[in-house]
């Protein structure tokens, strides 16, 4: 049985649960606590991932896949969950490349820093400013994507809306109000309304 | 003909520059000047790309392909520059992501805030100390893969490299010394070999 090294709070772990359970995959969960740094361990790095992170997905021949991103993409070939075609591909992997890198360090950093009571450290703080207008930018180019769009790629269920709903969902916990993304969150909506969807916490 | 959206100084826009390089795909190039805001003006977001940045590719019917990373999986599907096998592509993206979120924005940050000469604010000031730790154990992580690969995905040349080569060769101009890490700069070696290899600024 494949197993996932995980952590239950986590967006990025979401993502992989998610896709799991809408596949009907069974898996093992290995919890973390990331408070106590259980990612960070010398065993976890010689053996997990050296980048102290996850999820990784462990496969039944121990193969280690790290990034939330990489094992959704691993996962979906071959299911309706991933287009087949090379620029349609490419096309989800645009908008996982923006959720990583436009969305993600604004919308769900500060949100871990909230639900984990992190040290609000003085370039926590500051940063916490730049965040708040990046995060909405990104959510912006979201609402402007949606307004003519039911999902991000090919108007059909991927990847893609998977990765970008992970921590869309619970921008509120990091302090983003959705109000003003009317077309975000119809689209939220309408990906929590898939077969098979299951919420963030459910292990 | 293809069109690049693209900055000459840009690590991002490199990847794309080389890997149409060593495919030989004839392209044209459309230079913005990002420090004069070009890649945020009505039209750029209207027309290019939402989210303000370049590299976008512009395919012939006028597709817009946003994210180095998924261009670059684009444009090496079906070359020797992308494995074919599942779980192959996947490591591949691993390590596309892992360059995204803990590699590009802690080592080529700094070095857009020194060659850009941007305005060293309190939070940026504060935040490089942050950005020289991350960037030193991603630096740490590739050394460590790099101890025993020749390159990151099944001992050959793939996108995965083109990826984390932009910003690691010039990791110096963001004030990073690869002094530490052997393994890492003998890859960069084996990098530069490759046939068809450009530098950063050929246009």
């Amino acid at each position: 049985m494949i197993r996932l090294h995980d952590n239950l709070s986590s967006g990025n772990g979401y993502k992989v649960r998610l896709i799991l359970a809408q596949l009907g995959i069974p898996f093992e969960r290995v919890e973390y606590d990331i408070d106590r740094g259980e990612t960070r361990t010398p065993e976890f790095l010689e053996r997990v991932n050296p980048n102290g992170r996850v999820p990784v997905l462990e496969l039944e021949d121990g193969t280690m896949l790290p990034e939330s991103d990489a094992i959704l993409f691993y996962l979906a070939g071959g299911t309706p969950f991933l287009p087949d075609g090379r620029l349609e591909r490419a096309q989800v992997l645009r908008w996982k490349f923006f959720e990583q890198y436009s969305h993600e360090p604004n919308i769900a950093t500060p949100r871990f820093w909230i639900t984990h009571r992190v040290e609000m450290t003085e370039e926590r703080r500051l940063s916490l400013g730049t965040k708040r207008k990046l995060g909405y930018a990104a959510l912006g180019v979201m609402e402007g994507h949606l307004a003519s769009n039911d999902f991000f790629v090919e108007n059909r269920y991927s990847i893609a809306d998977i990765a970008l709903y992970a921590y869309t969902h619970v921008a509120g916990e990091g302090g983003f109000d959705l109000e003003g993304f009317p077309a975000v969150r119809a689209w939220l909506d309408r990906v929590a309304a898939q077969p098979g969807h299951v919420p963030l916490t459910r292990a």
